[in-house]
């Protein structure tokens, strides 16, 4: 699978839930943007690790989404991030949860895959990390915007749990008027390159009003990322404690192992999820050949692929927007 | 199968590596005590989620084992304890990882399960948790044994990295004298209960001379256990990130789930992973049926398991004493 002959896709999501129509074209603008900085990288005969971290930090540079600059608060006001970032071809993985004033925590949990023995660094020791390998803090409200500000003044108010947030077919008029004001679009993107090798990465700030050192299912290897090359990868996004329960980016791969294509394993781990423990979500999907998927179960998920210089893009259901390159 | 007609298991396991001989005996003892505690909360009618809690608590309050007391120290010399439990029926789950100055992680993993919309917590977070719910602090000198701080003395002047431990076939002479002087000794439980619930704990203090805020399998849902009435539950060990990147426990979950039996799946899941990613450990299983699975590919590994009355127990490759109960 070296032999530099595989057609470069790049798939991105940006979070899925009911999101609300003023940060509608934002989202859609800024997985467009993401999936060009990936395929960018994969054009020019990149590795899908160098496609998806591009990605991402597009998206955690982006206000407009939960990850990086724009994450969310938790009940102390503060941010704590999580992100991973897996290679499919010998699985390794790298991922950093509750980590506090760093600019782009993917490229953190690269560094952990390639500079230490370990997998997953966790609080204030993926901060002193951070710092011995020059990667800088920056100040807490470099990272804050005023709409999470805004958003997590109106939770704490209403103080509804999480819970509500990602089953907004079963809420409530009540739940349903906090819901369509807050943000928890997590980003993902998932790659393959031309040499055929695959490669998944996620980045949060969580769920507004979280309780510190809470961590969902973003940063957990199989749970909110997975990328085998012998399979395919997969990016998951929607309440992390119901994808944390079914391991939801493994539970495609295995369908994937079992001869099922990208798009229907995607719809059939989401099912199970519905079925299982009641929780909705989206996953972006890329099979090892190239085949790709994307799935959401909540009201709406931004998301884009490219693949033969095609843009595709979209947000509600069964849109899908083309745009030349 | 709330009939309460299926007959109760318990399978424990101590840690799978080079156990060192005169670390043997203890383990052995250990693993019997954790297994006949666990065995007597089934006979009586109860849970199997209080089941692998008390079978796991006996092995934290054990000090030959790393977990709880006699946690292993981080490169500071500090106590950082990671800690998952499981119940099969909705596949509710909760986890602490990088807690530090409590007595027994497992049911701080519990409360996080049963007091919180989340499944995972980490570092002050969780311990602010412990606090506010009144499960008290200790000091860590209670939690940390002598022969724990010779290991790190050891281990800080050797400066080995950890993915020496568990690859003993392919380690050289200088390696090995390492590995024969360091405890590792992630503990775990899985039962079966009367109901025909089955549930799985793990906890463990980690790696000797391990990064601040490293995180292995241990609490990962999926990669240090899982559990799920329509399988079984699954409890790991050995090399933490091999285990995270090969999602283990789910591993075994989803051989089961195709027909394997616990331990035919208990065996390929390991094969698997050393195949893939060269890592070795060790597993306990037990099926929705009552099946037992328990396998290592590491040189030792302290088992027992309770069925119908009968305590069976072993520690090295091809054992399997009994002891009538």
């Amino acid at each position: 699978m070296s032999d530099l002959s595989m057609e470069p896709v790049v798939v991105i999501h940006g979070g899925a839930w009911a999101i609300p129509d003023k940060l509608s074209s934002a989202s859609v603008e800024g997985v467009c943007s993401a999936a060009r900085a990936g395929y960018d990288v994969l054009i020019r005969g990149g590795s899908a690790m160098d496609a998806v971290e591009a990605a991402v930090r597009v998206m955690e540079d982006c206000p407009a989404f939960d990850a990086g600059t724009g994450s969310v608060l938790n009940t102390k006001g503060e941010v704590e991030m999580d992100s991973v970032i897996m290679d499919g071809r010998e699985l390794q993985c790298g991922s950093v949860a509750c980590v506090q004033n760093i600019k782009n925590p993917v490229s953190l949990a690269r560094a952990v895959l390639e500079k230490t023995d370990h997998t997953l660094l966790v609080g204030k020791g993926a901060n002193e990390f951070a710092e011995e390998i020059g990667i800088h803090t920056v100040p807490t409200d470099s990272l804050v915007t005023e709409d999470a500000r805004e958003e997590w003044r109106h939770f704490m108010q209403f103080k509804t749990t999480v819970n509500v947030l990602f089953r907004n077919r079963e809420a409530t008029p009540s739940t349903s008027a906090v819901c369509d004001t807050l943000g928890h679009d997590t980003v993902g993107a998932v790659a393959l390159d031309r040499s055929g090798t695959t490669a998944a990465a996620t980045s949060t700030g969580g769920i507004t009003a979280k309780r510190p050192g809470r961590v969902g299912d973003s940063p957990i290897v199989g749970a909110g990322a997975y990328a085998d090359n012998e399979s395919g990868a997969v990016s998951t996004t929607g309440h992390g404690e119901s994808i944390t329960k079914v391991c939801l980016a493994r539970q495609v791969t295995h369908l994937m192992e079992s001869g099922m294509s990208a798009q229907k394993a995607s719809e059939v781990a989401l099912q199970k999820m519905a079925d299982r423990v009641k929780g909705h979500g989206g996953v972006v999907t890329v099979s090892k050949d190239g085949d790709i998927g994307k799935h959401f179960t909540t009201e709406r998920m931004a998301w884009a692929w490219i693949k033969a210089g095609k843009l595709h893009y979209g947000l509600n259901s069964g849109e899908d927007f083309i745009a030349a390159e």
